[in-house]
């Protein structure tokens, strides 16, 4: 008999060969149904697969972000088996799971795939997912394997054969298809309910244009017709809020070749609402208690040899500045500068905790062919802050921290959010994890701790924790329901012994301080980029880059409208008088599109009255005010931050 | 005879062979007295040099810089007649006048020279100046001169003669002492009246720490006793202001050499004073019509080849970062990308001025040993901005930069300042400068009318002005009477083109901008240096990193010192309050101390009656006021930003 521990903690027995599915349906059928893959010790296995050995089990769903990675490379393999069958003699190359669906490389010779092809392989998929066919995984020798694939003729399977190691060589078949796979599957293709081809691209072999030119195909399924409506309808609303047409569209950003792919120009408009996020920080963190600092974006090698960054976090920085014999680096992260700080004055327990925020600019490198508008960039503006504090201090800082998250997420109506909190491993304390025990007990207990007593969703991941602490990923959904990876929350017990930071105790003995990284907004690209889609362009007023635009029915009313204007520009309000001579039908119209929150229009009724009709963008025409009145709402929607 | 042209513009006739001190006197005697040197076709001439052909000139008096200039380096040569008679057998390396004084580099052997000899050399000096030598021009040949220092054995001598060019050798004498000088010098060592030697250093000959050490005096000398005494006071009371100092006392900034020498770590105090000069710079440009734009730091090589910086600049520069294949380097001025959001959308004369405004970072190389404290550093925030406007509108806006400079100087209090205008030199144009001779005509034409017009203390100097355009330099006088240069402001007619920037005009043809580049707040590096002198780290209240402090007679106190406080906060004031056990003394003379404005001092009396006693940093007890009626004040002395 075997034990199996169940996440819950609790642990059954099991005959040794029992597989995850047996175990399922030991508990219940209903269950059974469901499982797609198991996560067998940490690993995710097929859930047919025979355990001999104690382990922990934990069965994976459509619910699991496992779960639906095998959904997904399953659905490769049987969109592989759908083209194979219409186009006999394609070759494969890699076919992955990805975030979202899957893709699959493919040669197929001189053919073209067109868009009704794709209408074919879907009605294919759709029949071949019928036919419920298991999915059955094959252990192989190598030899054996390189005969099967130089018989075949398929030079691609034989490339990815020569890095696989003898004995760990599997292969996959369902129905009528057969492919070198590392698995793992789900059970039959029964389950792939809903199927739908979303793109055809070309794409090199590995990634070099030196190389031939595959076709790759991308697709998504759903275990029902519903999710893959609801997918289609979100992609369609994600396609017209996409962040780099509305952000070329509404002023907000540009890229520019000769600076750089990457790196963001911030055109005036984006540049208003990077000053309003900032000045919406510095509110909240000066009501907390931080203090402000400016550090410069680069710093010598031997600061990053300390921090411990390099050599290890060296590809993803950019290369070094070579001067006057030390080699210089633009910063990837503004902790170091902000120890140095800390470590500039003496410091005593009466100075903490001691807050350092600043918006810092950092740059890394990412490929460029992962870079994409403001969600993949290489120069970073963050939101970031250290928290310099005592060990009893901790939980309190901790606290306020995720009451800020939360505090952050009602201004922007973020409603769907989740924090995922990576614990460590105790068996990898000293290696992959700094050796402190109570410390990541204390630490991992109170975190957990503040969580649940605030309420906030939030799921556990195991082995994932930064090297010198827990971490907190915080994930949130726009409005049409995509998932963007805002920030992380991350403790750290590390660093500060790395720098050799001290502060004196009230019993004048020395300790050195625990440090919280933070950053709540996340990078003004990641985070505008959200809005961008969150709002559809359409900024809440205080965030709006022009808030108001006079529209005079004719040039007679010009005057008038300049007063008002004044008015509005003494309380701070960003105004903007349309005085060219078009119909006012056209003026509103072209104000409407270009997403200004507020549209005053002035005629002689409103002259004459001293009155003002107030139209709401999207909403028409919302009465007539006074000047003072509209001034007083205004001023009133601004300050609050209304949504 | 020849014509000479005077700096009015009159021609007078003179015999060739004629002196510049000849015709001084034949102006006036009074005037020849003053005459240090002479400016001839703009070079600096001895005012004994016989000019044999036409030419324009100026006399050269105390009142110029190059006045004092000459003075300063006959200064040097007349140390180094002093330091020959005392220790012969002194071997001399170069002598320069600086921006104030002159310093002389000799080989003493193995003596070191100590305070004491100082005074000695000064009294020698003095002794010297009252014979009243006159400095003696001589021209001689090469290999003469060569065989001179061969035999007198002066290595150093001989080895600057190595890099002159035969023909254009000249000695200089004056008494007992002949030296290799470039000159030119004052007539005599009797105009030399008031000398104080201020320092004695070590340096490597050439700069090379391979090379021998050699001795360096530093020296500065007056026409008279008063301004001597003047700048003694200044350069004590220079010390006791000295930023770096203050700087650190007050916790404005940092530099740690694990970052990097000349990289700024802003500290709490020091970013709240960027802060509050943003805010002003912010809303200053605000209301005059500037949009802001946020850019990276870095761009591709090709973008400074366009801009031209490169390859002429990159000595300037850091070393470029090599990826992709591509140079990055780090941005040196922020013109080029603004350049890039200008083209970034198509631009029609609607658009025009067009005031591109960024608080931006760059980066400049300078050598480890010019890096001092915040005034020479590699990084540096710049308040900068670019207007890019037609012709017809450019006096308009240069005027409005005009005045933006002048209300600043207005709110801090800088009363001395003066505008160094940079012409052209209409011969050089297709070389030094660009050849739109329209164009620099109308510019400079236009740029001395709004100088003259707004009553702005300038001066104009001949042949220095940019490439582009041209150049006002701002220099100010902190309130001891140093001299700062805060700022340029530069009119630009090339960089349009280079970068192919166009509008549409109002008749649908197309035409470059001029772009004014401007910055009236320097850099924040430079700028708060120079207050922390101006202010001796007393700042005005609105600039003041804490602005009140809140002293309890006793504990019994506290709970009503924080309701004031609470009062306070809200009000948007920065303050704190000393909780500890101390004396009602030791809390003020601390608070004083730390150079906080106001300083509420709270006890029975006053919580009794619900006041506050009011101390003014350095102006002790100004009274008792309710906290309504404190805040009102302070209120209202922070909104107008009184001195």
């Amino acid at each position: 008999m075997i034990n199996i521990t169940l996440p819950d903690g609790s642990v059954r027995q099991y005959e040794s060969g029992v597989s995850a599915m047996d175990i399922a349906k030991s508990i219940s059928e209903g269950l059974a149904r469901k499982v797609l893959a198991a996560k067998v010790n940490g690993e995710v296995w097929d859930a047919s697969r025979p355990i001999t050995a104690d382990a922990s089990l934990k069965l994976l769903t459509w619910d699991d972000t496992d779960g639906k990675s095998t959904f997904w490379h399953s659905s490769a393999h049987l969109m592989a088996e759908a083209v194979e069958s219409l186009f006999p003699g394609v070759k494969f190359w890699v076919g992955p799971a990805l975030d979202k669906g899957f893709y699959y490389d493919m040669d197929l010779g001189d053919r073209k795939i067109t868009e009704e092809d794709l209408v074919a392989i879907e009605k294919k998929m759709a029949e071949l997912a019928k036919q419920n066919n298991v999915y059955i995984r094959k252990e192989m020798p190598k030899k054996e394997a390189v005969e099967y694939f130089t018989e075949k003729g398929d030079e691609y399977k034989l490339d990815l054969l020569q890095n696989l190691e003898d004995g760990k060589i599997t292969f996959y078949s369902q129905g009528g298809f057969t492919d070198l796979c590392r698995g793992p599957h789900i059970p039959a293709t029964g389950a792939i309910k809903a199927i739908k081809l979303t793109n055809i691209a070309g794409a090199y072999w590995k990634g070099d244009e030196k190389n031939k030119q595959l076709t790759r195909l991308y697709g998504v399924t759903f275990p029902n017709q519903k999710e893959l409506d609801e997918y289609i309808v979100m992609l369609e609303e994600a396609k017209k809020r996409d962040h780099r047409k509305l952000g070329k569209e509404l002023g907000i950003f540009t890229i520019d070749d000769d600076i750089g792919q990457g790196l963001i120009l911030w055109m005036p408009n984006g540049t208003i609402i990077i000053e309003e996020l900032e000045k919406l920080a510095k509110e909240t963190e000066s009501a907390a208690g931080y203090k402000r600092v400016v550090t410069p974006h680069i710093a010598k090698e031997k600061l990053y040899l300390t921090s411990g960054h390099l050599p290890y976090y060296a590809d993803s920085m950019y290369p070094p500045m070579e001067m006057d014999g030390t080699k210089y680096y633009l910063k990837a992260m503004n902790c170091p500068h902000h120890h140095k700080i800390f470590d500039a004055e003496p410091r005593s327990y009466k100075d903490l905790p001691l807050r350092l925020a600043e918006y810092g600019t950092c740059y890394r490198y990412e490929q460029s062919g992962e870079l994409f508008g403001l969600m993949r960039v290489r120069c970073l503006h963050m939101n970031d802050a250290h928290i310099y504090c005592s060990k009893e201090q901790f939980a309190q800082e901790f606290k306020a921290v995720n009451e800020m998250y939360l505090k952050y997420f009602k201004i922007f109506g973020v409603d769907k959010f989740v924090m995922r909190l990576s614990l460590h491993d105790p068996a990898k304390r000293g290696q992959k994890y700094i050796d402190e025990p109570e410390l990541w007990e204390e630490t991992e207990t109170m975190v957990r701790k503040v969580l649940i007593e605030t309420g906030t969703p939030f799921v556990e991941v195991h082995d994932e924790a930064a090297f010198y602490g827990p971490k907190i990923d915080v994930q949130i959904w726009s409005v049409i329901g995509r998932e963007f990876t805002l920030a992380t929350n991350q403790v750290d017990f590390a660093q500060g012994r790395r720098f050799n930071l001290h502060y004196t105790k009230s019993d004048n003995t020395t300790d050195t301080p625990l440090i919280i990284h933070r950053a709540p907004l996340g990078t003004h690209e990641r985070f505008i980029g959200f809005l961008l889609e969150h709002y559809a362009g359409k900024f809440p007023v205080w965030l709006a880059p022009l808030q108001v635009k006079i529209l005079p029915i004719s040039d007679k009313f010009i005057p008038y409208s300049q007063e008002v204007m004044a008015k509005l520009v003494k309380a701070g309000v960003r105004v903007e008088i349309d005085e060219r001579g078009e119909k006012i039908g056209k003026k509103i119209r072209e104000a409407e599109l270009s997403r200004v929150p507020y549209m005053l229009v002035i005629g002689e009724k409103e002259m004459n009255e001293g009155k003002l009709s107030v139209r709401r963008q999207g909403k028409g025409d919302t009465g007539s005010l006074s000047t003072e009145e509209f001034i007083n709402n205004i001023k009133e929607e601004i300050a609050e931050r209304k949504a």
